[in-house]
């Protein structure tokens, strides 16, 4: 039997009438390519988004069409992601740190017929020019002043805009709609494509709302510095508006510690997210300067795992709360967020650093749980590894435009990373699934021995690659380039005794003098398992 | 075009299972009829809510069939939520407030086939025994040692549950099917049946654990004193296991100051929700007993427009923070929510309390406005009258076994109230439709008008109702009980000038010696206006 409630459509639409009629006054300040800092309100913001809307209708696009964006997080990037998906197009956000090679696949196979670009990016579409045979449209996000001169042909944002309405009669339709297009990152292959829907994208702004994740309220004020041209800020834009938060834009100025610094401090921001990189350069402008960041009370961190110092510099040098948080472009982000249980609340502080440490608590809507080879679910003990799945209203159940199941017959999803959950719900990526050393039917976290190695001294880097073993099907081969004065096997492996089990002792060290990186900057551990293929251990 | 997003049902059962997995260790302690204490914690729930679905499963029931409840806030009942919802049954929540005839229409309206009742309950069924054709079976929550002696034939809860297994398949279904039903306490007709699904029962819930609303934490501890008999006490034996949140039930003693009082310092609850009579009665009590209750920092007050007064005393003698709230049976019930936005909060406090004592404002997902009779929206400057219209997810679109079209072709739904909303955005409920009084196009409050006159001290109470005006249509006609010395009609006529507008003020006083009541103690306007139908207003 059907219940007999109301067919209300979850739909970013709904989300934008909720904040433009409730939150009117609430601001959005930018930094910009071409303002140091802009500010106007949620009613001034929407009634952009109508103009926009406008502009977009006038174009003869098709629902469903896909409309990029190259651009930093400001407000004209806002009020893109509203105008597209609330008129039933999709919002492909480009990831400007794409590969020119990247770069054009994405936007090819995307098929974007219309595509923003902020006047700084601009540069990396005519490094593509010849390629870009789908777009029809290249609008510049400035004013006439301030237009670039390209060899291509481009349309001013403001001018496009001016003299608009500032209301518009968006459409109606099913919440299953896409909303917005995201490309992975990966390290292999062409980038795929996830495409997120209006229900799924107001699930997780509303699954991130709750206290235990986001918790914004119209007191506080967000500062993304998480881009908005990848997994979409990790929803910020829209629970912000749901919550009636103020919004701060860093625009390019994202990796800038001192910029960041003063604009908290000038905006009085409580509450950020953004990858390690950005608060290690944040942390050394303030140390340089002897400066703090007050109104900031907490921060999330995700995108890599944060380190420890980060963690302790921010709290007790500047009483900023740092979050772990853990997710990937096929769960729109967010996956897991930590917070301490009150059963964790009064462990002496080194001990809630190893639960802080970790990935973190699912919110609701996210189900995961860690598997063996055969699917038998892993005992939540924080030492059992499994392939770690995952399910929910937010995750991705295929890629755009590609013919690949990635559900199993239980509805989850394998995330390819190896994890352990502890008997308190926490979650920990160990490894890759693809780097994991298979011995014995037990499993070494690569990833662990490789942190194990790299605190000694005598250690630059460390990479651990699995290795055939007659007996043990693989073991573990690890390769270091050395620091200074380049230590012994044994005594590198006396080293690691009392930090990962016996067992897991690397069968062999050998020296050398480089590492293969990929282009993002870790491991590639392709490269060396396809260099050593064959390579005969001491124990085989 | 759809998205590729998971096709994940936001079902009751995936609430379940996120608390049960996540929150094992979190605690309900529960008063109950027979046990002054009874503490377990999420993990032993849900076992047990397995074992009621055990017995559920071997009763033969077909899908969407009712299970009635008639019970208090306690452990068990939850048990049965959860139990009965996640079988793809349908939990009835009998109010045991209900006159009989009201009981037995409900009962059989909703042909309940199995009723779950709590033993100091069961006299509320014998009452009506020769009634209960459809009820195939009576189980009553509690032990074999106290089962009461009754001539219905009862079965009893404990030993149906004992040596079930705590694991138990529940079903798969769609997220519309429907979850429970719980009839309207209308002053007028039949009850009619809301008939909730388990998409709008969990988007209730996440839209009620934001911060700006319940805000929930696991840090938090939560005790209901809304019913859970009825509109499934706000949603919070859902919300807090979303949350991870401690659950307080009061069980039979929720009227009982004294020991509300107790439960709050005993189990130091941090959050509390109740009509404004729960709180006067804690209230006396704290007053008389010279306590205060420590851990309590907010409650939520709905049901009825809570007075002034108790959101002082519980502020300045508690430091408890008072939130008004406001919904409905057919609004899941959650419609407003008050909290001061930010450009409101350097207020002084008693233009700050004119913010607080509204209504509120609609969380994301309720969406509302005020209409005019043409249909057309009223402006939002806090003074201009309209029918209040909401939508939203959690908002019923009919009701059960009823052909009646509630739904206008917006997709609002008519609440009966009239209101205004402020340029802030907060809602303020002025009156029921039926009662404003429609003179020469404009409306007036008729509880206004009562309010105006009550604070004058010869008026013990007044009632307002409309008389039909040959010019303008209607106009206000004012029954007054006098208490002590009977003030003139003039001298109550200058009273009220200063606190209406001048046309506001009735066109005739009648003093009279009662005034009639319906059933749940308000003014019975029906009867009164068919008494002076006819009626001839000295201005006509």
């Amino acid at each position: 039997m059907i219940g007999q409630m109301m067919d209300f459509q979850l739909t970013i639409n709904s989300v934008m009438r909720h904040g433009r009629s409730l939150y009117g006054n609430q601001e959005i300040v930018s930094v910009t390519s071409d303002n140091p800092l802009h500010r106007y309100t949620f009613e001034e913001a929407f009634g952009r988004v109508c103009q926009v809307a406008g502009v977009l209708a006038d174009m003869g696009l098709n629902a469903g069409d896909r409309v990029g964006t190259l651009a930093w997080n400001d407000y004209r990037h806002f009020e893109i992601y509203y105008a597209v998906s609330c008129s039933e197009l999709v919002t492909h956000t480009i990831n400007p740190r794409l590969f020119p090679e990247q770069l054009d696949f994405v936007v090819n196979h995307a098929e974007d017929r219309v595509i923003f670009v902020d006047p700084t990016l601009l540069p990396a579409l005519e490094a593509i020019k010849d390629k870009l045979t789908k777009v029809e449209r290249i609008i510049v996000m400035t004013s006439e002043e301030h237009m670039p001169d390209s060899s291509l042909a481009l349309e001013c944002y403001e001018t496009l805009l001016a003299g608009r309405p500032t209301e518009f009669t968006f459409p109606e339709f099913d919440e299953k709609t896409a909303s917005s297009l995201c490309y992975t990152s990966g390290t292999t292959g062409d980038p795929k494509g996830v495409l997120y829907s209006h229900r799924s994208t107001v699930l997780h702004a509303m699954g991130g709302a709750v206290p235990s994740v986001f918790g914004l309220t119209t007191d506080d004020i967000i500062l993304p510095i998480v881009p908005m041209f990848h997994v979409n800020a990790w929803a910020i834009p829209y629970a912000a508006v749901m919550s009636g938060t103020k919004l701060v834009f860093p625009g390019p100025k994202m990796g800038d510690g001192a910029a960041i610094a003063d604009l908290i401090n000038a905006e009085k921001v409580t509450v950020s997210a953004g990858v390690p990189t950005v608060w290690l350069a944040m942390l050394n402008h303030l140390r340089e300067t002897k400066q703090t960041v007050e109104t900031l009370t907490r921060i999330i961190v995700g995108g890599a795992a944060c380190p420890q110092a980060i963690m302790e510099e921010m709290e007790q040098a500047h009483g900023v709360y740092v979050h772990h948080a853990w997710g990937m472009t096929e769960m729109s982000p967010l996956g897991t967020f930590n917070t301490i249980k009150p059963e964790l609340s009064d462990l002496p502080a080194d001990e809630k650093m190893a639960y802080r440490l970790k990935q973190g608590l699912p919110p609701y809507g996210v189900e995961l749980d860690v598997f063996d080879e055969e699917g038998n679910a892993q005992p939540h003990d924080g030492t059992s590894f499994g392939s770690l799945r995952v399910r929910g209203p937010w995750i991705a159940s295929g890629y755009f435009k590609l013919d690949k199941e990635i559900i199993d017959e239980n509805g989850y999803m394998d995330t390819g990373d190896v994890a352990v959950i502890d008997e308190h719900g926490y979650m920990q990526i160990t490894d890759r699934a693809k780097d994991v050393i298979k011995t014995g039917g037990e499993w070494i976290s690569s990833i662990d021995l490789e942190n194990a190695a790299i605190g000694h001294p005598g250690v630059a880097e460390a990479c651990v690659i699995g290795i055939h073993h007659p007996k043990w099907d693989e073991r573990p081969l690890m390769l270091v380039i050395a620091a200074g004065e380049q230590p012994s096997k044994e005594e590198l492996n006396a080293y690691m005794s009392d930090k990962v089990a016996k067992w897991w002792l690397p069968d062999d060290i050998i020296f050398v003098q480089e590492l293969p990186h990929t282009a993002t900057g870790k491991l590639d551990k392709k490269v060396l398992r396809t260099q050593y293929k064959g390579y005969k251990l001491p124990t085989a």
